[in-house]
Formats: structure tokens, C-alpha cells, sequence
């Protein structure tokens, strides 16, 4: 749901946004210097990988499957070919090309339905569009459909996640139903802390699992696929298919790696100041967050005012106290509009008090408005 | 061909040329430092491109169009996305999924036929595959063929082409029949000094044109598609679908942008020593190359000796001259074995003497040589 559209409007809160001193989501501007730190400590006689083998890239794949949990994980350019790839094997395997998930599912909303398109893939899209799959839902699937995919936390609903019981409830279902249990953790990092588990007691429920490297993480693109060595070794195969076993892929592991050993201990952080975030929002006049306590270091803000009266009360706060809040609004159809809030390394460099004069300013400009 | 298989043999010829002071082929290692040489003069501050949008990378992409005469070019991760895409599009423009190539064309051998596989494309394989595709074959193709995909110079037989008259007539046949011409040209800048053609003189002959960054040119990976703006708009979508729409691909076609500029005006120089070269080779007892005469910066060696016996003489010559001819020898049927040549930077690096010294070693230890 938010994806690159451009607007005049977008691009104004954009501008006001990127000339602010403190910025209080994601982990830093998006540039070439993520890329040059992540390899100014690289000795430059490390050889590249040669499509798809060398021993840096398998390293980092042995690495990923240990704290997945997995026996075997293979590196992706990018999670779009991963998960579609994944379900495609799994359709194969049952000979079923039906496979489930959620309304707001990446590969429904984002991938110009490449898994139709390429794979004739059937997907039987499970609860509605603003709740998330519950066991009950899952509990209508027949056999005949190969993949169950859940997404953890429910990105375009604010990063909702259901309890870990019900978790391990569907994947016992779905293994008595013969129907594999795929999970898109493209932020599953993210949702450790709350459901105070390791990686690998999540992803022992599914029998596929996918997680990516520049959301939480911060690093420059990537993704891996892990389970089974049959499973990942077919995934190979389709990785070639799809023009994604690159001669060198060194630019995104080696940077996925950095990355990763420097985040993935702060997710905790992270999760905890979404919360305090959340609270600053949900103390605001015509705002709240969905979900009101985050799972996780993200969340959605709803406000119930016309995005160009918000963009303007913002872009006005953003030049009074040089904190920026969002650079990207979404307009509703009640007529109100939304934005989406990750939590990064940034949220800690922003003062207290310029915090505290930000949302008092804002919750001025907001008491006179409504829709 | 000449593809990533292992065994100890090569291990054994590669470790021996790794450990030469010389090595006549290629540009140097394929290690970390060839992105952090690219990435050293980039400021920091360059914004990431985004989902196939930004600044740098249209700059980049505007550019390629137009060193190529055509109206519009997207950046691709691969070449073995872009190609597929482009046989795809012009499939669904006609109506027929049919196309065709050379019987060792890399959609046909290397990519675990993703053509078939993901476009339920069908290929028809034109000429023998020791020769190349000539006019007769291509005015054997009925109308029922959407596509003709030509590769310059024809890789798999040691970097043939047809004289570009025949590429003049192949070219208005299709035009006439209503076939689009695609031409693969990972190493059409290798081709220009034969031809005395621009690239878009080249490229004018064909409907849609690949190239790559990583064969000549010497960057880390990525491919430009070039073509009308609406085959490229197609082309975008397509690249979505396929999983290749990465957040940054920066890494890949900033680094594509140095070396191209670094090198794109010594394919002369390659070419000429790539004729030097094949005639140390053409003096040697059990040896020739093909073509006789190089038309590019690459031909084949090809050696009636059977592999081991040329490997356990190349090791030898190796350690006593300090230069590396190859890294990889291939078993051929007849029971003799060949290996593929591309000129690149480290050619003119070799001493004369070394070389003169190099070649009569191998002539002397193949003089009792035979199959």
C-alpha cells in the first residue's frame, strides 16, 4: 500500500522531511554510503561468489540457516522471487497450484501478480483485508491447496501478529491437512521480542521460511529462503529460471551480513520505542495507531483529517521544530489518511523535549481540524 | 559451456594459474575490490535508487539508450531476466509463442529453461551447432514466429560472426515477415572493431537489444534492455514479476557506469591482441583456435591432446614461466579438449619474453603429444 506513486504533495512533505535535523523512523538515509561502510572493513582480495557458490556466500547461508533453525538457506536478490519460488515447489510437490494467504499479501498487492502470471498460481485470499488470518480461517482450507503463506507481523495492517498459541495451532492443522506452512518474515527479526522466541522456535512451525535484509536489518537488498536441502536445492533451479542466480551477488550478502551483526540485537530497542512512539501518536488529537500497542518496531497511524490539511500541519511542525515525522501520507477512503512508522537506529537521536514540542505542536494544529 | 561444473582437475588448473604472476586473460580478479574501486570516487550522499526509479539510475539508463540509438533502456539485474522479458513481450505482441535462436544460445543451455518453464515459450533452433545462424536459415522461418534472437558474436563457438551484410538481410527478412529481431549483445561492444560499426549502427538492425557490464566491459553483474519507451514500459512490469525490481540495484549499475567508461575504448586494443594471442596459439603443435582469425576479443583454443595430459602440461608451463593461459579445460567428445579466451586488462601485462618463453615451453611438451 505504500508504494513509490508520486504526487506534487508527496513530494513537498518529502522535501520538508529530508531538510530535518532529526528524523524519528528507519535507520538513516537510503545511500551510497550504506553500501561504502559496509565494505570499507572488507579486505579486497575476497573473492567474489560465482553464480550462486564460493565460500563467503555459503558461509552466510550456513550462518542464516542455524538462526533460522533451517538445515539448509539459499541467498535471493530479492524476496518477490524468493517467496514466489517457494510456493511454486510446493505446488509442484502436491501437484496443486492453489495455495492461500492474506487479501494484502505482497505477491497479491506488489508483484504485478508475477505469481499468476509466471507460475499460474491460484491464490484463495483468507480473512479479510483488515484483520489478520486466524485459526478459524485456516480451518476452512481442503486439501487440494498446497501452501498456507503467513506473514509475520501483517505488514499493511500496521504489523499485526496473532497469538504465538494460535501460531503453533495452524501449523499443526496444516500438517495434518497435508498443506505446507510458508512464512514471510520479511520483518520476522522485528517480532522476536514480543513473542519472546528465538528465530528458529518460530520458523520450526513452517516448513519454508523467507526474511529479508533492508528492513529492519538496514542493508541494501536481499533476501534468504531457507528449509529442507530438496527444498532449497529446487529452489536453485527456479532461481536461474527467474534470472536471479547473478555471477555476483557479494554487493548484497557481504552488506546483508554487516548489517545484520550490527541490528539484529537492537530489535529489542526498537520494539520498545515503537511503543513510546505509539503513545506520543495516540496522545494526539484526531490520531491513533494501529495496532495501539505496536508488536513490533512498526505500526500505521490513522488520522481523521484530509491528507492535504495533515501534510500541511506537518510540513509547518517539521520547519518549527526540525523533526520529521513521516515523508509519505496516504490518503483513505472514509477521507482521512494514513502513514506507516518503522522504528531505527534514528529514533534515538532525537531529544526529548524537541519530541515533547513536536507532537505539542502538532496536537495544537490538530485540535481545530476533523474531517 | 563453459560453465561452474567442479572437479579436482580443475581445481588443480585453477589453483596452478592463481598462483601465476601473469595470466593473459580477463581483467583481473573477480574479488571485493572491483566494487570498492568503483564505489571510492562515489560521493556518499548519492541517494539509493528505488524500485527501478531515481535520479542516478535514469541518468545511467538515458545514456545507455543512447549509446545504443534506441529510444529508451532499463537497467536489469541479469541478462538472463531481460532476455527472457524480451522474448516474452514480443510473444504476446504477435500472438504466438514461438521463437527462435541458435541451438547453443544461452536461453537454451544455461538458464534451466526458464524460457519454457516460466513463459511457456517455445524455441525453434536454427543452424548446426558449429556454425553459425546464416540468412538461408533464417528465410526458412515461417510467420508463425514472433522473435529471432541473434547473439553477436556467437559465444558457444568461439565468438563467430556473420558479415554484417547477412546481418543487413536477416534483418530486413524479419522486418518483411513481421518477425522482431533481438539481439543478444553481451559482448557487442567486443564486436565494433570488427564491424567498424557504432553500437547503434549495430543496434539499429534489431527491435530490441541486450547488453551486458560483466563480459567485456568488466563490472560486477547487470544487463541494460533497450528498445521503443513501450516494449521498455512492458519490460518494467515484466522485470517486477520476474523478482528483479530490487529496492537498489545501485550497486550493480553505478559500478556498470566506471568500468563501462573505463573500458568501452579499449575493445580495439583487446581485439588486436586477441589476434596476437590466437596466433601464438595457431603456431603451437596440437592446437588451433576458432575462430582462426578472432573477430572480438575472444576465441577457443581447441587441443587434440586428451584433457589430463593438457592440464599436467599447462601446470608445468605455469610454474616454470609464471604465466596463466587458462583456469578451466573442457573434455570435447573426439576425446581432445578445448577452453575458452577473453581479452581483457591483463594482457598487455605480460613481458614479451614471458610469453615467447610460455609458448615454446607448451609447443616442446605437445610435440609428443596426440590423441
Amino acid at each position: 500500500m505504500y508504494g513509490n506513486e508520486g504526487s506534487s504533495d508527496k513530494k513537498s512533505l518529502k522535501a520538508a522531511f529530508d531538510r530535518t535535523v532529526y528524523q524519528v523512523v528507519g535507520h538513516g538515509k537510503r545511500n551510497v554510503g550504506v553500501l561504502q561502510q559496509a565494505f570499507s572493513g572488507i579486505d579486497g582480495e575476497l573473492d567474489s561468489d560465482m553464480y550462486g557458490m564460493g565460500p563467503s556466500l555459503e558461509a552466510f547461508e550456513a550462518n542464516m540457516a542455524g538462526v533460522l533453525g533451517k538445515a539448509s538457506a539459499v541467498f535471493f536478490p530479492s524476496g518477490t522471487m524468493a517467496q514466489q519460488i517457494a510456493l511454486r515447489i510446493w505446488c509442484d510437490r502436491k501437484g496443486t497450484k492453489r495455495v492461500a494467504y492474506h487479501p494484502l499479501c505482497h505477491l497479491e498487492i506488489h508483484e504485478e501478480d508475477g505469481l499468476k502470471e509466471l507460475h499460474g498460481i491460484e491464490p484463495i485470499l483468507l480473512a479479510d483485508k483488515d484483520r489478520l488470518i486466524g485459526l478459524e480461517d485456516v480451518q476452512q482450507l481442503g486439501e487440494d491447496v498446497s501452501c498456507l503463506l503467513l506473514e509475520l507481523p501483517q505488514r499493511e495492517i500496521g504489523g499485526q501478529l496473532p497469538p504465538f498459541e494460535e501460531l503453533v495451532a495452524i501449523s499443526e492443522f496444516c500438517r495434518e491437512k497435508d498443506i505446507k506452512l510458508h512464512l514471510d518474515g520479511a520483518r520476522l527479526f522485528e517480532v522476536l521480542p514480543y513473542y519472546q522466541k528465538t528465530a528458529a522456535e518460530v520458523c520450526v512451525l513452517f516448513d519454508s521460511v523467507y526474511i529479508s535484509f533492508y528492513k529492519g536489518i538496514g542493508g541494501i537488498a536481499g533476501a534468504i529462503l531457507a528449509g529442507e536441502p530438496e527444498f532449497t536445492k529446487a529452489s536453485k533451479v527456479w532461481k536461474r529460471r527467474h534470472g536471479g542466480d547473478l555471477i555476483s551477488l557479494y554487493p548484497y550478502y557481504l552488506s546483508a551480513d554487516y548489517y545484520y551483526e550490527q541490528r539484529v540485537g537492537k530489535m529489542d530497542l526498537y520494539y520498545r520505542q515503537a511503543q513510546e512512539l505509539a503513545e506520543w501518536y495516540n496522545r494526539c488529537h484526531q490520531m491513533k495507531t494501529v495496532p495501539a500497542v505496536p508488536v513490533s518496531n512498526m505500526f500505521h497511524v490513522h488520522a481523521d483529517v484530509p491528507k492535504e490539511r495533515l501534510e500541511h500541519s506537518l510540513v509547518e511542525v517539521y520547519r518549527e521544530t526540525g523533526v520529521g515525522l513521516t515523508a509519505v501520507l496516504k490518503e483513505k477512503a472514509d477521507g482521512g489518511c494514513s502513514f506507516e512508522v518503522s522504528l531505527g537506529d534514528r529514533y534515538g537521536e532525537v531529544p526529548k523535549d524537541r519530541m515533547q514540542l513536536t507532537f505539542e505542536l502538532l496536537d495544537q494544529k490538530l485540535r481545530g481540524e476533523s474531517l
